[in-house]
């Protein structure tokens, strides 16, 4: 297992510079009036593809040889990470094979053919997806991009927290969602090395919390299929994740459906930017958690701003 | 009729600095694609009280001698300019008496509370409000604040286009939209001084397409009670406004209610930020004349983000 490092994120920083934009960070006189802290977001929902999983797709893509690059890239997901592949690739003018349900949303798939990525279709099981995967692999020679079990997609997710350094002076913690862990292991590359007295803070939904538990129990716990509104967070930790989350982070706190939705809902109402569940993940868990972060200059990474505009979840709950 | 000066513009910018954020410029490569047009959004929606209000409405408030402050200020109005003057007062530390209907949303006259104003309410009819106003500024000797037919709001407004100036290089346009006229009139007050060169266009719902009418007439015409989803947009010009928008807009352009809501949609979907219906008319114009617009390097004034979160208008279409 190859631990990516300092020098490989600086690299992939200078490498994806001309394909992912330098994100602004926002603040709010309101929300620092109720957190008692001093905020500062991130705002990768302003990212290409809007989501941070652009800055790791774009490392992999781009530090390809010429050779490699040929036969394109591969990987199985129906998120952010499969519309910031294939916007990557299609940035280099190389081919991105995505392997998804043939029972994945009609919007996801055209998300995904809108940035020119490549369809293969499965069946909705492990097995279906994981010979399906192997075929294309096989009939393309496209290199397989993990969405977050990648040293290269790590490097390339911890650039985020390198500009939040140059942009926010003295930050006491930075806190950003963990699903399979590739934000927080980027953020750990990057701050363990370059500011090592910030403290690092995960946020997981109550209903996804295999993180949380793995924290505790020290070691990977996976769950199955669980259900939360932060459908990006759903995903368990990998040993490279896991690697970064038992080593350099201080704690994984967790907030519930209705807390989530609140907080997505204070900050729209509040920041006037649309952004997705899981990137609310955080601001619940600072509200719950007053007395960690009141006093404190906080990051808060918003990871990415891919919502359904037609079914917002407060229009449910 | 006091028209205001260049002077007035610059001493409001000096005057509400403090008090105001000079608001980012986004732009979007794939409106950018979509138009032929370099669009550059300058974001009111990121305002404090979340719209370009509280620029002409601190000009107003802070431009008070000591004496006149005393008594505070007071306006009828239920939209952005009650909100913004309620801010504004209470930066000043001076009372803010608005008068709205006792019909008006419960969740509108929350937000006026919310920003520290004091409500009275009269009748939904215009007698009633005019009546029950008079009793308030007798009774208190608040200075009014009109929405727009002020000069100092309207000076006040015209530090939107002063930033946007120094933000962009090279403008050949600024499209905002118009309702009383006091953002165009503010904008014209500016450009016409600083960068005579730059054409200025005033985007209107068809709907509520008073101003365009007037334009074509030459003289001014107010409907009564214009429907349209662009809510901050049913009001007439007044003469002050007038002035402006006779002497120095190039075009009045409108756009159907579909066609507004089609623009809102997208410009959420695309640039992840929360505006409201009439801030996205300039989009919904600039698309459906693509022949004005294109090539060009235009600035597209985003009034406001002030939207009921529970109702967006795309849900009901």
């Amino acid at each position: 297992m190859y631990i990516p490092t300092l020098d490989d994120m600086l690299a992939a920083h200078e490498r994806i510079k001309p394909y992912v934009h330098r994100t602004p960070v926002l603040t709010s006189s309101f929300l620092n009036e109720l957190t008692g802290a001093d905020l500062f977001f991130k705002c990768e929902n302003f990212q290409k593809a809007a989501a941070f999983k652009v800055r790791g797709a774009s490392n992999a893509v781009f530090g390809l040889t010429e050779e490699q690059a040929k036969h394109g890239v591969a990987t199985h997901s129906s998120g952010n990470h499969a519309l910031s592949l294939s916007y990557a690739a299609g940035q280099r003018g190389i081919p991105c094979h995505v392997v998804m349900p043939h029972t994945a949303p009609q919007a996801k798939k055209d998300a995904v053919i809108g940035y020119g990525g490549m369809i293969t279709e499965c069946e909705p099981s492990t097995s279906s997806r994981e010979t399906v995967f192997a075929e294309v692999q096989e009939r393309t020679g496209a290199d397989f991009v993990h969405p977050y079990n990648d040293p290269r997609v790590i490097a390339g997710q911890g650039t985020c927290s390198r500009e939040l350094l140059e942009q926010v002076r003295d930050l006491d913690a930075v806190i950003a969602p963990i699903g399979g862990g590739g934000m927080i292991s980027g953020t750990c590359l990057t701050l363990s090395n370059l500011a090592p007295g910030v403290k690092i803070y995960a946020a997981e939904p109550e209903q996804a919390d295999d993180a949380a538990r793995s924290f505790r129990a020290g070691h990977i716990i996976a769950d199955d299929a669980p259900v939360t509104v932060a459908d990006g967070l759903k995903v368990p930790l990998k040993e490279l994740t896991w690697h970064f989350v038992s080593n350099h982070v201080t704690d994984i706190l967790t907030a519930s459906e209705q807390e989530i939705i609140d907080a997505m809902r204070l900050i729209w109402a509040r920041m006037k930017i649309v952004m997705e569940p899981s990137s609310a993940v955080p601001l619940a868990t600072i509200l719950k958690n007053r007395d960690v972060f009141a006093g404190k200059r906080v990051g808060v990474i918003v990871t990415g701003g891919n919502v359904d505009l037609d079914k917002l979840p407060w229009m449910n709950s």
